[in-house]
């Protein structure tokens, strides 16, 4: 069988461009690997007969003749290891790619997350307002840190984008239409670079044409 | 040179049994692999010389003769699959020892970490308070998840013990003394099997031991 991810039928007009099947598209895009999606909406996502294959009643979900996972993270690393792609050769290497690649699921996502949860989640509680500085303090420290890291390099390893750098940037990417990452250049021109390659630019276009209103919205 | 890995020569009480180090200890437990631990103190974690190594000013970092990470996923893994141990063989089994390590770090750390954040770090907030419910739901919606797939089974995968069941227990080991767990007593006992394996047993004791002030505490 043709490798099969899930995506949403539907999100509101502010999720578009933010669901984490992108992450699986654009691996697939990098491999130069066919792939089908299998729509689902968002009562089918909560189902018991969805959270059989995904636990937490979310997307995507990956598929093929011989594997069956969930976790955009580790979708992303089986899809380019199987591919060989953004992948390095040198076990060295590989290790720090699974280590920023981690990093980004569990050193900077949890910031970027805080922010979109405190702000538009739970924008009615009557924290959110008073919350919002620390929430975007802590996460300014992450990208500080994250950019003296990158110390001006091109990618987060200094040689090839690695399925590290695609997840980073794609996380990084939850950030957009913030503002936060006007504060940091570097970070904001990593995930431009990472953004015009030009199987992300494919991966999102694939994406956002995928909601069943894309063309009314 | 004997893998090193960095731990802290002293935090408070509370923190003692949860920092990360006990990660690694436990990986190299499982392995049967002798290791050395550099205790550094919270100036030098954070100082920038530290965070050549590791960028958000964190332990543990990971050193061998080839390899230099940090972030606790990748370094567990790294241990294991050097040794071959929790590591399954069949390919689509470690796919999903991948899944489920990703899963703890992503899709459930985050949400233990909020309870920590907000009831211990942020407890002299003005918000702390009144969030204190809504943090607490959250984290149950996905325990209630987690307890699902667990199905009454003993690991997460069904099968042997994996680098994803360590994590996983790792994780859920953060909620100790939260009286959270009281409400999923199959997720306790999964956490307590876990524990209870002596390879465990044995890094949570180097790990409490390696604090300098240990003994008087």
């Amino acid at each position: 069988m043709t490798p099969t991810i899930t995506g949403f039928t539907w999100v509101p007009q502010f999720a578009r461009g933010f669901v984490r099947d992108i992450r699986a598209r654009w691996a697939f895009e990098e491999a130069g690997q066919a792939y089908a999606v299998t729509l689902i909406d968002g009562d089918y996502v909560k189902s018991q007969t969805h959270r059989r294959f995904q636990p937490f009643g979310q997307i995507p979900t990956y598929r093929d003749d011989q594997v069956e996972i969930f976790e955009s993270g580790a979708i992303v690393m089986y899809i380019c290891e199987r591919a060989n792609v953004l992948t390095p050769a040198d076990p060295a290497a590989r290790a720090r790619a699974v280590q920023w690649l981690i990093a980004a699921l569990n050193s900077v996502e949890p910031f970027v997350m805080a922010l979109a949860i405190n702000d538009i989640f739970e924008a009615d509680r009557d924290w959110s307002k008073k919350r919002h500085d620390k929430v975007v303090e802590d996460l300014n420290g992450r990208l500080k840190d994250l950019s003296d890291a990158l110390g001006g390099r091109a990618t987060l390893d200094g040689g090839d984008f690695t399925f590290g750098d695609l997840m980073m940037v794609s996380v990084l990417g939850g950030l957009r239409g913030t503002g936060v990452l006007d504060s940091f250049p570097d970070l904001a021109a990593y995930v431009a670079r990472g953004e015009q390659r030009p199987a992300h630019v494919k991966a999102m276009a694939d994406h956002l044409a995928s909601f069943t209103d894309a063309v009314a919205a």
